[in-house]
Protein backbone atom coordinates (compact mmCIF):
# COMPACT_ATOMS: atom_id res chain seq x y z
CA UNK A 1 0.00 0.00 0.00
CA UNK A 2 3.25 2.27 0.69
CA UNK A 3 4.85 3.67 -1.92
CA UNK A 4 7.23 6.46 0.16
CA UNK A 5 10.71 6.68 -0.17
CA UNK A 6 11.99 5.66 3.39
CA UNK A 7 14.57 8.58 2.28
CA UNK A 8 11.83 10.84 2.14
CA UNK A 9 11.70 12.92 5.55
CA UNK A 10 7.82 13.15 6.49
CA UNK A 11 6.09 15.94 8.01
CA UNK A 12 3.31 15.19 10.34
CA UNK A 13 1.16 17.63 12.47
CA UNK A 14 -1.76 17.86 14.50
CA UNK A 15 -4.80 20.82 14.31
CA UNK A 16 -5.21 21.16 18.25
CA UNK A 17 -7.62 23.36 19.87
CA UNK A 18 -9.56 24.64 23.29
CA UNK A 19 -12.21 21.40 24.39
CA UNK A 20 -10.80 18.96 21.74
CA UNK A 21 -10.63 15.36 23.61
CA UNK A 22 -7.28 15.05 24.60
CA UNK A 23 -7.07 11.30 23.54
CA UNK A 24 -8.22 12.04 19.80
CA UNK A 25 -4.84 13.64 19.52
CA UNK A 26 -2.57 11.67 22.39
CA UNK A 27 -3.15 8.06 21.44
CA UNK A 28 -1.78 9.01 17.43
CA UNK A 29 0.44 11.01 18.59
CA UNK A 30 2.17 8.35 20.61
CA UNK A 31 2.55 6.08 17.08
CA UNK A 32 2.80 8.57 14.69
CA UNK A 33 5.33 10.67 16.43
CA UNK A 34 7.51 7.50 16.05
CA UNK A 35 7.56 7.35 12.51
CA UNK A 36 10.27 6.71 11.16
CA UNK A 37 12.56 9.91 9.41
CA UNK A 38 9.81 11.85 10.10
CA UNK A 39 8.96 15.40 12.58
CA UNK A 40 5.80 15.74 14.23
CA UNK A 41 4.39 19.08 15.21
CA UNK A 42 1.15 20.48 16.79
CA UNK A 43 -0.70 23.72 15.49
CA UNK A 44 -3.62 25.90 17.04
CA UNK A 45 -4.83 29.38 16.47
CA UNK A 46 -2.01 30.67 18.36
CA UNK A 47 0.76 29.53 20.45
CA UNK A 48 -0.64 30.01 23.98
CA UNK A 49 -1.81 26.91 26.29
CA UNK A 50 -4.51 24.57 24.67
CA UNK A 51 -6.90 23.46 26.93
CA UNK A 52 -8.76 20.17 26.45
CA UNK A 53 -12.22 19.63 27.77
CA UNK A 54 -11.34 17.87 30.66
CA UNK A 55 -8.48 20.73 31.72
CA UNK A 56 -5.64 18.66 30.47
CA UNK A 57 -3.23 21.73 28.97
CA UNK A 58 -0.95 21.70 25.63
CA UNK A 59 1.89 23.92 24.89
CA UNK A 60 1.69 24.00 20.98
CA UNK A 61 4.34 24.09 19.07
CA UNK A 62 3.17 26.58 16.04
CA UNK A 63 0.59 28.93 15.30
CA UNK A 64 -1.66 27.82 11.82
CA UNK A 65 -0.28 30.51 10.28
CA UNK A 66 3.49 28.89 10.58
CA UNK A 67 2.61 25.64 9.65
CA UNK A 68 4.55 24.05 6.52
CA UNK A 69 2.98 21.84 3.83
CA UNK A 70 2.35 18.92 5.94
CA UNK A 71 2.48 15.34 4.68
CA UNK A 72 -0.07 14.14 7.33
CA UNK A 73 -2.72 16.73 9.14
CA UNK A 74 -4.11 14.35 12.28
CA UNK A 75 -7.27 15.95 13.18
CA UNK A 76 -8.63 15.17 16.82
CA UNK A 77 -12.48 15.90 17.47
CA UNK A 78 -14.66 16.95 20.91
CA UNK A 79 -17.17 18.99 21.95
CA UNK A 80 -14.95 22.08 21.09
CA UNK A 81 -14.94 21.46 17.84
CA UNK A 82 -18.16 22.46 17.61
CA UNK A 83 -17.46 26.07 17.92
CA UNK A 84 -15.20 26.17 14.84
CA UNK A 85 -17.44 24.90 12.32
CA UNK A 86 -17.62 28.37 11.07
CA UNK A 87 -13.82 29.54 12.09
CA UNK A 88 -12.78 30.36 8.51
CA UNK A 89 -9.23 30.55 9.45
CA UNK A 90 -9.57 26.84 11.25
CA UNK A 91 -11.53 25.81 8.19
CA UNK A 92 -9.25 27.30 5.56
CA UNK A 93 -6.12 25.62 7.24
CA UNK A 94 -8.02 22.10 7.05
CA UNK A 95 -9.10 22.99 3.45
CA UNK A 96 -5.52 24.50 1.93
CA UNK A 97 -3.70 21.54 3.93
CA UNK A 98 -5.80 18.94 2.10
CA UNK A 99 -4.98 20.17 -1.44
CA UNK A 100 -1.02 18.41 -0.93
CA UNK A 101 -1.00 16.49 1.83
CA UNK A 102 -0.71 13.00 1.32
CA UNK A 103 -3.04 11.78 4.14
CA UNK A 104 -6.21 13.70 5.88
CA UNK A 105 -6.40 11.69 9.37
CA UNK A 106 -9.47 12.44 11.46
CA UNK A 107 -10.52 10.97 14.86
CA UNK A 108 -13.78 10.83 16.48
CA UNK A 109 -15.63 14.18 15.34
CA UNK A 110 -12.43 15.52 14.08
CA UNK A 111 -14.44 14.75 10.73
CA UNK A 112 -17.08 17.10 11.15
CA UNK A 113 -14.16 19.74 10.61
CA UNK A 114 -13.30 18.22 7.65
CA UNK A 115 -16.74 17.87 6.98
CA UNK A 116 -17.08 21.91 7.19
CA UNK A 117 -14.15 22.02 5.41
CA UNK A 118 -15.67 19.70 1.86
CA UNK A 119 -13.16 17.44 2.62
CA UNK A 120 -16.02 14.45 3.10
CA UNK A 121 -18.24 14.71 -0.65
CA UNK A 122 -18.50 11.15 -2.03
CA UNK A 123 -16.47 9.72 0.99
CA UNK A 124 -16.67 6.64 2.62
CA UNK A 125 -15.86 8.12 6.53
CA UNK A 126 -17.04 7.24 10.68
CA UNK A 127 -16.85 9.36 13.62
CA UNK A 128 -17.94 9.12 16.89
CA UNK A 129 -20.73 6.77 17.29
CA UNK A 130 -23.19 9.82 18.76
CA UNK A 131 -22.57 11.92 15.31
CA UNK A 132 -22.96 8.68 12.40
CA UNK A 133 -26.27 10.66 11.54
CA UNK A 134 -24.33 13.92 11.02
CA UNK A 135 -22.62 12.54 7.99
CA UNK A 136 -24.52 12.45 5.02
CA UNK A 137 -25.12 15.95 6.15
CA UNK A 138 -21.35 16.91 4.63
CA UNK A 139 -21.62 14.80 1.49
CA UNK A 140 -20.25 11.68 3.37
CA UNK A 141 -21.03 7.61 3.04
CA UNK A 142 -21.22 6.88 6.61
CA UNK A 143 -19.11 3.34 7.71
CA UNK A 144 -19.76 1.76 10.35
CA UNK A 145 -16.25 0.44 11.03
CA UNK A 146 -13.44 1.33 13.69
CA UNK A 147 -10.93 3.15 10.87
CA UNK A 148 -12.43 3.70 7.26
CA UNK A 149 -9.62 4.23 4.43
CA UNK A 150 -11.18 6.38 1.41
CA UNK A 151 -8.13 7.35 -1.09
CA UNK A 152 -6.32 10.14 1.05
CA UNK A 153 -8.91 10.49 3.54
CA UNK A 154 -8.60 8.07 7.33
CA UNK A 155 -11.26 8.20 9.52
CA UNK A 156 -11.31 6.96 12.69
CA UNK A 157 -14.73 6.02 15.07
CA UNK A 158 -14.66 7.51 18.71
CA UNK A 159 -11.57 8.51 21.03
CA UNK A 160 -9.47 5.17 20.98
CA UNK A 161 -10.41 4.39 17.86
CA UNK A 162 -7.98 7.45 16.48
CA UNK A 163 -5.00 4.66 18.31
CA UNK A 164 -6.10 1.64 15.73
CA UNK A 165 -6.42 4.06 13.12
CA UNK A 166 -3.05 5.80 13.80
CA UNK A 167 -1.00 2.33 13.09
CA UNK A 168 -2.89 2.21 10.02
CA UNK A 169 -1.58 5.32 9.12
CA UNK A 170 2.34 4.23 10.27
CA UNK A 171 1.53 1.16 7.93
CA UNK A 172 0.67 3.05 4.75
CA UNK A 173 3.98 5.89 5.28
CA UNK A 174 6.14 3.10 6.08
CA UNK A 175 4.95 -0.31 5.80
CA UNK A 176 3.67 -2.66 8.11
CA UNK A 177 6.43 -3.53 9.86
CA UNK A 178 7.20 -0.06 11.31
CA UNK A 179 3.37 -0.23 12.54
CA UNK A 180 3.92 -3.64 14.42
CA UNK A 181 7.32 -2.02 15.92
CA UNK A 182 5.58 0.36 17.40
CA UNK A 183 2.48 -1.30 18.20
CA UNK A 184 5.04 -3.86 20.35
CA UNK A 185 6.49 -0.60 21.76
CA UNK A 186 3.35 0.39 22.61
CA UNK A 187 2.26 -3.05 23.94
CA UNK A 188 -0.92 -2.53 21.92
CA UNK A 189 -2.65 -5.71 22.57
CA UNK A 190 -5.83 -4.29 23.97
CA UNK A 191 -7.73 -6.64 26.64
CA UNK A 192 -10.71 -5.02 27.79
CA UNK A 193 -12.06 -5.87 31.24
CA UNK A 194 -15.80 -4.74 30.81
CA UNK A 195 -17.69 -5.14 27.57
CA UNK A 196 -18.89 -2.10 26.59
CA UNK A 197 -17.00 -0.34 24.04
CA UNK A 198 -19.48 0.14 21.90
CA UNK A 199 -23.70 0.68 21.14
CA UNK A 200 -23.65 -3.04 20.37
CA UNK A 201 -22.47 -4.31 23.26
CA UNK A 202 -22.70 -1.80 25.99
CA UNK A 203 -25.41 -2.87 28.54
CA UNK A 204 -28.86 -0.91 27.46
CA UNK A 205 -29.02 1.46 30.44
CA UNK A 206 -25.13 2.52 29.72
CA UNK A 207 -26.22 3.02 26.24
CA UNK A 208 -29.12 5.12 27.19
CA UNK A 209 -27.16 7.38 30.31
CA UNK A 210 -24.43 8.33 27.46
CA UNK A 211 -26.78 9.00 24.39
CA UNK A 212 -28.73 11.31 26.49
CA UNK A 213 -25.86 12.68 28.02
CA UNK A 214 -24.42 13.32 24.22
CA UNK A 215 -27.80 14.54 23.16
CA UNK A 216 -27.17 18.47 23.46
CA UNK A 217 -23.75 18.37 21.65
CA UNK A 218 -25.19 16.21 19.13
CA UNK A 219 -28.33 18.61 18.41
CA UNK A 220 -25.97 21.27 17.48
CA UNK A 221 -23.47 19.14 15.30
CA UNK A 222 -27.32 18.15 13.39
CA UNK A 223 -27.62 22.78 13.08
CA UNK A 224 -23.95 22.79 11.69
CA UNK A 225 -24.13 20.13 9.18
CA UNK A 226 -27.67 21.52 8.08
CA UNK A 227 -25.91 25.06 7.81
CA UNK A 228 -23.11 23.17 5.75
CA UNK A 229 -25.78 21.68 3.79
CA UNK A 230 -26.62 24.95 2.40
CA UNK A 231 -23.70 26.56 2.01
CA UNK A 232 -21.82 27.12 -1.06
CA UNK A 233 -19.31 24.70 -0.44
CA UNK A 234 -21.60 21.83 -0.70
CA UNK A 235 -22.81 23.24 -3.64
CA UNK A 236 -19.46 23.83 -5.21
CA UNK A 237 -18.54 20.47 -4.29
CA UNK A 238 -21.66 18.60 -5.37
CA UNK A 239 -21.27 20.31 -8.72
CA UNK A 240 -18.11 18.62 -9.97
CA UNK B 1 -15.07 -4.61 45.32
CA UNK B 2 -16.12 -0.85 45.72
CA UNK B 3 -16.95 0.26 48.97
CA UNK B 4 -16.60 4.49 48.43
CA UNK B 5 -19.77 6.86 49.23
CA UNK B 6 -20.63 8.43 45.99
CA UNK B 7 -20.97 11.54 47.52
CA UNK B 8 -16.90 11.48 48.65
CA UNK B 9 -14.79 13.56 46.27
CA UNK B 10 -12.65 12.08 44.96
CA UNK B 11 -8.59 14.01 44.10
CA UNK B 12 -7.39 12.05 41.62
CA UNK B 13 -3.65 13.01 40.27
CA UNK B 14 -0.72 12.01 38.11
CA UNK B 15 3.43 12.80 39.04
CA UNK B 16 4.29 14.22 35.20
CA UNK B 17 8.07 14.62 34.37
CA UNK B 18 9.95 15.32 31.21
CA UNK B 19 11.13 12.34 29.02
CA UNK B 20 8.38 10.47 30.68
CA UNK B 21 5.95 8.44 27.76
CA UNK B 22 3.07 10.62 27.54
CA UNK B 23 0.31 7.86 26.87
CA UNK B 24 1.05 6.37 29.88
CA UNK B 25 -0.20 9.73 31.40
CA UNK B 26 -2.80 10.60 28.76
CA UNK B 27 -4.69 7.27 28.01
CA UNK B 28 -5.61 6.49 31.60
CA UNK B 29 -6.21 10.57 32.15
CA UNK B 30 -8.85 9.87 29.71
CA UNK B 31 -10.95 7.69 31.78
CA UNK B 32 -9.58 8.98 35.56
CA UNK B 33 -10.78 12.27 34.47
CA UNK B 34 -14.13 11.65 33.59
CA UNK B 35 -15.21 9.50 37.00
CA UNK B 36 -18.05 11.09 38.90
CA UNK B 37 -17.11 13.73 41.86
CA UNK B 38 -13.55 14.06 41.50
CA UNK B 39 -10.95 16.06 40.29
CA UNK B 40 -7.87 15.33 38.26
CA UNK B 41 -4.78 17.60 38.46
CA UNK B 42 -1.24 16.67 36.93
CA UNK B 43 1.89 16.86 39.56
CA UNK B 44 5.33 18.15 38.38
CA UNK B 45 8.52 18.92 39.86
CA UNK B 46 7.81 22.98 39.13
CA UNK B 47 5.10 24.31 37.40
CA UNK B 48 7.10 24.54 34.04
CA UNK B 49 5.97 22.89 30.73
CA UNK B 50 6.85 18.91 31.08
CA UNK B 51 8.19 17.77 28.01
CA UNK B 52 7.55 14.06 26.34
CA UNK B 53 10.19 12.11 25.37
CA UNK B 54 8.94 12.28 21.72
CA UNK B 55 8.43 16.59 22.30
CA UNK B 56 4.59 16.97 23.24
CA UNK B 57 4.46 19.24 26.15
CA UNK B 58 2.06 19.95 28.68
CA UNK B 59 1.54 22.56 31.55
CA UNK B 60 1.17 20.73 34.69
CA UNK B 61 -1.69 21.75 36.99
CA UNK B 62 0.64 22.62 40.49
CA UNK B 63 4.15 21.13 41.66
CA UNK B 64 4.57 18.39 43.91
CA UNK B 65 5.17 20.72 47.26
CA UNK B 66 1.31 22.19 46.85
CA UNK B 67 -0.18 18.54 45.91
CA UNK B 68 -3.27 17.49 48.82
CA UNK B 69 -3.09 13.94 49.35
CA UNK B 70 -4.78 12.38 46.36
CA UNK B 71 -7.04 9.30 46.98
CA UNK B 72 -5.21 7.99 43.59
CA UNK B 73 -1.87 8.54 42.53
CA UNK B 74 -1.25 7.59 38.82
CA UNK B 75 2.41 7.39 37.94
CA UNK B 76 3.07 7.23 34.48
CA UNK B 77 6.77 5.43 32.94
CA UNK B 78 9.15 6.18 29.84
CA UNK B 79 13.07 6.88 29.52
CA UNK B 80 12.55 10.25 31.76
CA UNK B 81 11.81 7.58 34.74
CA UNK B 82 15.21 6.25 35.30
CA UNK B 83 16.71 9.75 35.54
CA UNK B 84 14.67 10.02 39.42
CA UNK B 85 15.30 7.02 40.33
CA UNK B 86 17.11 8.70 43.03
CA UNK B 87 15.74 11.83 42.90
CA UNK B 88 14.56 12.08 46.78
CA UNK B 89 12.10 14.63 45.81
CA UNK B 90 9.94 12.41 43.93
CA UNK B 91 10.94 9.72 45.54
CA UNK B 92 9.79 11.43 48.55
CA UNK B 93 6.59 12.44 47.41
CA UNK B 94 5.33 8.94 45.96
CA UNK B 95 5.98 7.24 49.49
CA UNK B 96 4.48 10.02 51.56
CA UNK B 97 1.28 10.18 49.21
CA UNK B 98 1.00 6.05 48.90
CA UNK B 99 0.62 6.25 52.97
CA UNK B 100 -2.79 7.22 52.96
CA UNK B 101 -3.53 7.07 48.73
CA UNK B 102 -6.44 4.57 48.29
CA UNK B 103 -4.69 3.60 45.42
CA UNK B 104 -1.29 4.20 43.49
CA UNK B 105 -1.82 3.49 39.89
CA UNK B 106 1.48 2.69 38.03
CA UNK B 107 1.34 2.37 34.21
CA UNK B 108 4.46 0.72 32.29
CA UNK B 109 7.75 1.82 33.94
CA UNK B 110 6.54 4.16 36.59
CA UNK B 111 6.08 0.89 38.53
CA UNK B 112 9.92 1.19 38.55
CA UNK B 113 9.67 4.85 40.28
CA UNK B 114 6.83 3.11 42.72
CA UNK B 115 9.75 0.86 43.43
CA UNK B 116 12.52 2.87 44.39
CA UNK B 117 9.63 4.49 46.99
CA UNK B 118 9.67 0.98 48.44
CA UNK B 119 6.09 -0.03 46.85
CA UNK B 120 6.69 -3.19 45.55
CA UNK B 121 8.26 -5.08 48.23
CA UNK B 122 6.16 -8.66 48.17
CA UNK B 123 3.40 -7.28 45.79
CA UNK B 124 3.01 -8.71 42.60
CA UNK B 125 3.08 -6.11 40.05
CA UNK B 126 3.94 -5.58 36.49
CA UNK B 127 5.41 -3.37 34.04
CA UNK B 128 6.67 -2.81 30.40
CA UNK B 129 7.48 -6.32 28.82
CA UNK B 130 11.48 -5.45 27.97
CA UNK B 131 11.62 -4.11 32.13
CA UNK B 132 9.94 -7.35 33.41
CA UNK B 133 13.04 -8.38 34.76
CA UNK B 134 13.79 -5.41 37.21
CA UNK B 135 10.81 -5.92 39.46
CA UNK B 136 12.18 -8.65 41.58
CA UNK B 137 15.07 -6.48 42.74
CA UNK B 138 12.80 -4.22 44.00
CA UNK B 139 10.99 -6.87 46.01
CA UNK B 140 8.31 -7.17 43.71
CA UNK B 141 6.99 -10.99 42.18
CA UNK B 142 6.39 -9.99 38.28
CA UNK B 143 3.13 -11.24 36.90
CA UNK B 144 2.37 -11.42 33.11
CA UNK B 145 -0.39 -9.68 32.85
CA UNK B 146 -1.91 -6.18 31.57
CA UNK B 147 -3.51 -5.29 34.50
CA UNK B 148 -2.79 -6.75 37.81
CA UNK B 149 -4.27 -5.71 41.07
CA UNK B 150 -2.44 -6.41 44.69
CA UNK B 151 -4.16 -4.50 47.48
CA UNK B 152 -3.71 -0.68 46.80
CA UNK B 153 -1.18 -0.83 43.88
CA UNK B 154 -2.73 -1.04 40.49
CA UNK B 155 0.34 -1.81 38.23
CA UNK B 156 0.02 -2.33 34.65
CA UNK B 157 2.45 -3.28 31.13
CA UNK B 158 3.22 -0.79 28.77
CA UNK B 159 2.12 2.32 27.48
CA UNK B 160 -1.51 1.44 26.42
CA UNK B 161 -1.66 -1.41 29.10
CA UNK B 162 -2.71 2.12 30.72
CA UNK B 163 -5.86 2.56 29.33
CA UNK B 164 -7.48 -0.86 30.44
CA UNK B 165 -6.00 0.00 33.78
CA UNK B 166 -7.79 2.69 34.34
CA UNK B 167 -10.92 1.56 33.65
CA UNK B 168 -10.43 -1.17 36.15
CA UNK B 169 -9.47 1.28 38.74
CA UNK B 170 -12.77 3.71 37.99
CA UNK B 171 -14.72 0.49 38.42
CA UNK B 172 -12.57 0.26 41.63
CA UNK B 173 -13.58 3.71 42.64
CA UNK B 174 -17.30 4.18 41.52
CA UNK B 175 -18.33 0.64 40.09
CA UNK B 176 -18.81 -1.11 37.22
CA UNK B 177 -21.16 0.86 35.45
CA UNK B 178 -19.42 4.04 35.61
CA UNK B 179 -16.52 2.29 33.61
CA UNK B 180 -19.02 0.54 31.18
CA UNK B 181 -20.38 4.04 30.64
CA UNK B 182 -16.73 5.66 30.15
CA UNK B 183 -15.90 3.02 27.92
CA UNK B 184 -18.90 3.49 25.50
CA UNK B 185 -17.89 7.48 25.37
CA UNK B 186 -14.32 6.58 24.63
CA UNK B 187 -15.21 3.94 22.40
CA UNK B 188 -12.83 1.69 24.06
CA UNK B 189 -13.44 -1.36 21.64
CA UNK B 190 -10.42 -1.97 20.02
CA UNK B 191 -9.56 -3.76 17.23
CA UNK B 192 -5.47 -4.26 16.14
CA UNK B 193 -5.14 -4.11 12.65
CA UNK B 194 -1.83 -6.09 13.21
CA UNK B 195 -0.58 -8.80 15.51
CA UNK B 196 2.51 -7.36 17.47
CA UNK B 197 1.20 -6.11 20.35
CA UNK B 198 3.43 -8.68 22.84
CA UNK B 199 6.60 -10.27 22.55
CA UNK B 200 4.46 -13.46 22.59
CA UNK B 201 2.49 -12.46 19.03
CA UNK B 202 5.07 -10.00 17.52
CA UNK B 203 6.78 -11.51 14.49
CA UNK B 204 9.76 -12.50 15.45
CA UNK B 205 12.32 -10.20 13.74
CA UNK B 206 9.97 -7.35 15.01
CA UNK B 207 10.79 -8.30 18.46
CA UNK B 208 14.30 -8.27 17.47
CA UNK B 209 14.15 -4.71 16.69
CA UNK B 210 12.60 -3.64 19.79
CA UNK B 211 14.34 -5.56 22.33
CA UNK B 212 17.56 -4.22 20.97
CA UNK B 213 16.41 -0.54 20.68
CA UNK B 214 15.29 -0.93 24.67
CA UNK B 215 18.63 -2.75 25.53
CA UNK B 216 20.49 0.39 26.93
CA UNK B 217 17.60 1.54 28.99
CA UNK B 218 16.87 -1.78 30.20
CA UNK B 219 20.78 -2.07 31.47
CA UNK B 220 20.83 1.30 32.87
CA UNK B 221 17.29 -0.04 35.06
CA UNK B 222 18.59 -2.98 36.01
CA UNK B 223 21.52 -0.95 37.76
CA UNK B 224 18.91 1.12 38.91
CA UNK B 225 17.21 -1.72 40.58
CA UNK B 226 20.66 -2.90 42.59
CA UNK B 227 21.61 0.38 44.03
CA UNK B 228 17.73 -0.31 45.41
CA UNK B 229 18.88 -3.53 46.66
CA UNK B 230 22.45 -2.28 48.35
CA UNK B 231 19.77 0.83 49.83
CA UNK B 232 18.51 0.88 53.22
CA UNK B 233 14.83 1.23 51.72
CA UNK B 234 15.45 -2.24 50.72
CA UNK B 235 16.59 -3.41 54.23
CA UNK B 236 14.00 -1.65 56.00
CA UNK B 237 11.39 -2.61 54.12
CA UNK B 238 12.09 -6.39 54.08
CA UNK B 239 13.02 -6.37 58.15
CA UNK B 240 9.40 -6.04 58.50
Amino acid sequence: MHNIDPETHLTIGAFIYDDMDQCDFTGPFEALSRVPNSTFKSFAKDTGPVRDLYGLRFLPDLSLSQAPQLDVLLVPGGHGQEALMDDEEVIGFIRSQARHARYIFSVCTGALLCGAAGLLEGKRATTHWTAMGVLPLYGAIPVNDRVVVDGDLISTGGVTAGIDGSLVVVSMLRGVQSAQEIQLYMAYDPQTSFTAGSPGTAPPDVLHTVTEHAKAITARRMDAGRRYQASSMHVVRTAH
